[in-house]
């Protein structure tokens, strides 16, 4: 089964469950398409996120993928049921990943969860955590200024801690919170600074790794692991400009080869019609 | 599907597979069959080992369950591919998972693996980990003295800590490695004293924390977990004796109401036939 795993974000921050893909399964190929150009996702309509997710799946089902993973905590929120039922191939969110592996590490079951206003708004971590123990204390907060933050490539530095700080403070009083989902797949590029600024008692999950874990889980059950010796090739693709997404994805991907990455332009219907 | 989770293993090891179940999976029944009369199945030939687990499963079906847990690595080395094929219900082993959390974990691919004679031999974990990156380094090592001394009950103390560090000694030379995975289920009884042996640089991987948390995932990516308020009650079944059984069951489940634990005899064919 040497077919890609599609992978799909609204921008750049996917690139970190790319990255654990590559990390923890160096033989699947990946094809990626980030909506760079309509990214961020986390203020839209729940309809306009379906019709740009359902734009982005269409693209990638012409390059004949195995598996998708929609990178993108907004767009599971609001696709992932949909894509499931009816496409014929599995397909994995970032979410129930994250609160699976939430739920494994927690000693006390005080979870708290950041992300954007759509993923926080939409209730999915509680659903996803409480689906599976009703007891769970879920702590949400949004955190609007971050993913901005990081598309305009500030990961560290005096700015990122600040502005971090200001938006975990109202977490300050959850004193019972034993463990922190990154519900957005921009944040484990600031994991070290959320770290620092929520102190070493609260262990984070980061649901970009979670996510690539159980990518691995899905292709072993399903037996679609590759079973090639060749190391594959990746293509990139954004719907937004190259320069930009070049420099992130440099940055992300500075353990690989780059003659291990093809990074294009995109093109979805709703530019075309434009 | 409020039907049981099945779970096997040959004797009270898989009890913390079942811990792990009943810790991140609450509203999920159990049903649980150890084999303790023919306990330990790791000096066994496969041949052996095949047919027990086969009586195991016979038995369980019988039940009518959702979902099939070998709990136990020396079964899931010589029957997971198998069962995986024959069975119309999705089974997972503990090899797996303990692998995939390893290749998430280590930061230098240099993974450590301890098992029974039976599970080392069979290379499973090796097996495993080269599937998905070939780039592993594995430090594979039999300790055949650590089953016998949790299935009498010794997991702390003077003897247990004496009896681990001469069983990891030869581990002392593999500097490089940064994980290591528990490859028995009877080992998680004795984590504190192995992670004492070991040193703290070194991650340790339970296998049964890691297949809980992947029945988790299968049971969501097959729409088969319990939407039930209810909490179940779970049975266990033993082939062996009642006390001993017991006795370790209610050291593992401490946190566990008695009434939400049901202990019996179970005979499986060839116990019948004798």
């Amino acid at each position: 089964m040497n077919q890609a795993i599609g992978v799909i974000d609204s921008g750049v921050g996917g690139l970190t469950v790319a990255h654990e893909l590559m990390r923890q399964l160096p033989k699947e190929k990946l094809i990626y398409l980030g909506d760079t150009a309509r990214c961020p996702y986390g203020p839209r309509s729940k309809e306009e996120v379906q019709q740009f997710t359902w734009e982005m799946v269409a693209f990638l089902l012409k390059k004949d993928i195995k598996m998708l993973v929609i990178a993108c905590n907004t767009a599971t929120a609001f696709t992932l049921n949909d894509l499931q039922e009816k496409l014929d191939i599995p397909v994995i969110g970032v979410i129930q990943p994250g609160a699976r592996a939430a739920i494994k590490v927690t000693n006390n079951t005080h979870i708290g969860v950041i992300g954007t206003e759509g993923t926080i708004k939409s209730e999915a971590y509680k659903e996803a955590l409480k689906k599976i123990n009703e007891e769970i204390r879920v702590y949400p907060l949004a955190c609007p200024l971050l993913v901005p933050m990081v598309e305009k490539g500030i990961i560290a530095g005096a700015e990122a801690q600040a502005v971090v700080a200001a938006s975990l403070a109202p977490l300050e009083e959850f004193k019972q919170m034993d463990t922190l989902i990154l519900g957005c797949t921009h944040y484990p590029l600031l994991k070290d600074t959320i770290q620092h600024a929520i102190g070493e008692q609260v262990t984070i999950i980061s649901s970009s790794e979670e996510t690539a874990r159980e990518t691995s889980t899905i292709l072993d059950v399903h037996h679609l692991l590759n079973n090639e010796d060749q190391l594959p090739i990746h293509q990139f693709y954004t719907t937004g400009e190259l320069v930009m997404f070049n420099k992130i994805a440099k940055s992300i991907f500075k353990d690989h080869k780059s003659e291990m990455l093809k990074i294009e332009k995109a093109t979805l219907p709703m530019n075309q019609g434009a």
